[in-house]
């Protein structure tokens, strides 16, 4: 298997595993009980805790344990909602992913208001656009960091700048960004900022959310007093356990991370695109001219996303005149697992979304791929992944 | 260890976790993806609902799962407002756990209305409270099967026959019940019943949530289109299969369970309390004149909750003169697990919300203790931890 779809899922390190399992066996105990057997596993609760800090340059009071990346992109919008009750507007993008689109969509029916930002064909915010929606009604700016279908990074530092220049608060979804990009809070003056667990070598299942100190917070989840009263239900403790190794992997890895996977990335890029790019030539001009040599590259490619403002590890693109379902079981027969978008809208007839919003009169969003790499992968299963998709593309085409 | 805190957490159960483990090594994949190392997996959580599903009489359709107990009955209640957007008003009880009180409480900030019915001093409920409880404006009804702290069983057949006659919603917190009563829900019309994993031998941070077919749900957490759009985030594959063994494990247990649990627990009571009983006269008369031998047991102990009406594996004293959290202490250094209430509220300095409304003018709610015990539990731990507290009461009382 050519496992080409990280943005999706990533495998669980077995050093994660290592550190889990023993809260799978004998330390089941209720951190809440009184007695040691319990309460010893909040001290293992807190070093999960600042594990997950450090990875993002915060302090453990900060780091908040959700069920998933989608929890804590609700948590944090409806905090900022109840912290202003009086601001019944919300600005977002067109590009988010679905647990910011859909609860918006489900706020608007509510009352709110919702200003969904344009991008680019690049997928591009244009900051100009983000300052002239921001309005004295406005509750939050929930803008990601990293696009999970393009990999497009959005200026998160002079978004979070603007949105406390103008006394609003700001949400980040950085799922796809954090273990991929340095993320110091220290930096980036965002209010609340969501991570989960399986991008980053964790199982399903667990996820967290940053709330900046005195940035208001109250319960997604009500219940008793875990997570200091702000998230309720009982510790999910060999997952956060798990969250809390996996950051600290992630933490290790992220210096040598981008030099693993972008050179990869690129390869497999420019043996699909061929270089000079085949980009159509109104939208950009050709990157070539640079001495690599002329790639051939399959015909009828298109690169979706900025070509450097972006995830290393990240690649959209469409393949004209294939849809991507068809394309993606030929890929998969060949043994290479990619994906046309979301996973967690992958089960939908719908085009892509983030692909609609930047080319919205082409047919771009229904046939497109996203290969997301990984550490572990290796530069012959590019090469395996460029001949199975020749042979796929060669199939569909005749 | 000695541990009679099953109403807390449970052991994982060494097959469930047998059957999850390899969802936490090779078989990592997304469910939602199209390629097959993902969308295989889709078998094993329809598998699980199955399991689970059959567990309390449904089918697997009317099953969605969620991270926990906690927003299992947040979601419950949420999804019952947003169906009746112009009723405003919600009937529970004042001994429902907090992730029932408290996100009622939090609704009543919003402008609901919410009327706690009270209970006797055994902790039962009124159904005329009920019936004159319900109005034209009334949304839902949450009540609780089985008391978490004491363990005494709401009527919830009437409950919901009750409900269903008045047009209203029921929604029935069984995190304590499912695993320790037999659960049909053809027998039992409630609308949305919640269930946990870790109440049944499953690892904390998996619950789920029974929704009728028919019944109106929207989703509490909005994402991507798991659980048939209802419930948004990347499954949490390796718990809920682990729940889903758990449920399996559970249903085959529960015809045995009431003769294994049921006389240990009758044992360690009268042990403690004595026999004939040495409540207060005013409060029932003796139990005494059954032909067994007179049992000292520990001066100034009393009962709190029905003797009869309760699940067979808990009992609630209360130590008079005695602070529970002392009591607790003691207790853990004679290697016994025990409680003074919620796990959920254990690092609070509150006097039992549950205790309180049962004998609101008494000490009880302070010096209580709760022992709650499992299948695994031994008669000759039960004999240790009678030893243990005539030696703890003595120490604390002299």
């Amino acid at each position: 298997m050519i496992y080409l779809d990280h943005n999706a899922t990533t495998p669980i390190a077995p050093e994660v595993r290592e550190a889990m399992l023993p809260y799978l066996g004998d330390k089941w105990g209720n951190p809440s009980s009184s007695y040691r057997f319990g309460s010893q596993l909040r001290r293992v609760l807190e070093s999960a805790r600042a594990q997950v800090a450090e990875l993002i340059g915060t302090s453990p009071r900060e780091i908040l344990f959700t069920s998933c990346g989608t929890e804590s992109n609700n948590a944090a919008i409806h905090a900022a909602l109840k912290a202003n009750p009086l601001k019944r507007h919300i600005v977002t993008s067109a590009v988010e992913h679905s647990s910011v689109l859909n609860y918006c969509q489900a706020l608007e029916k509510n009352g709110y208001r919702v200003t969904y930002l344009p991008v680019d064909c690049d997928g591009l915010l244009k900051l100009a656009d983000l300052e002239n929606a921001i309005t004295e009604n406005t509750a939050i700016v929930s803008l990601m960091w990293a696009n999970n279908e393009t990999g497009v990074l959005f200026p998160v530092r002079e978004i979070a700048e603007l949105c406390r220049s103008r006394g609003v608060l700001y949400h980040c979804d950085a799922v796809q960004a954090v273990g991929k990009l340095p993320t110091n809070l220290c930096d980036l003056p965002a209010d609340y900022l969501s991570l989960t667990g399986h991008k980053l070598h964790a199982p399903k299942g667990i996820g967290a959310l940053y709330v900046r100190r005195k940035t208001p917070f109250s319960p997604f989840i009500h219940g008793g007093h875990q997570e200091r009263g702000l998230r309720g239900g009982t510790e999910n403790v060999a997952l956060i356990v798990a969250l809390g190794k996996a950051a600290e992997l992630a933490r290790k890895q992220l210096p040598g991370y981008d030099a693993k996977v972008r050179p990869l990335r690129d390869a497999l890029e420019r043996g699909i695109l061929g270089h000079p790019h085949n980009r159509p030539a109104d939208t950009i001009s050709p990157t070539g001219g640079d001495g690599r040599d002329a790639v051939a590259g399959i015909p009828g490619t298109e690169l979706n996303g900025h070509p450097e403002l972006r995830l290393a590890n990240t690649t959209n693109i469409t393949f004209h005149g294939i849809e991507s379902e068809a394309l993606l079981l030929l890929l998969d027969q060949e043994g290479v697992c990619a994906s046309s978008g979301s996973a967690c809208l992958a089960d939908s007839d719908e085009p892509s979304h983030v692909v609609k919003a930047m080319k919205p009169d082409t047919g771009a969003s229904r046939q497109m791929i996203r290969f997301s790499l990984g550490t572990e992968t290796a530069p012959a299963q590019i090469e395996l992944t460029l001949a199975g998709l020749r042979r796929a593309v060669k199939a569909l085409r005749t």
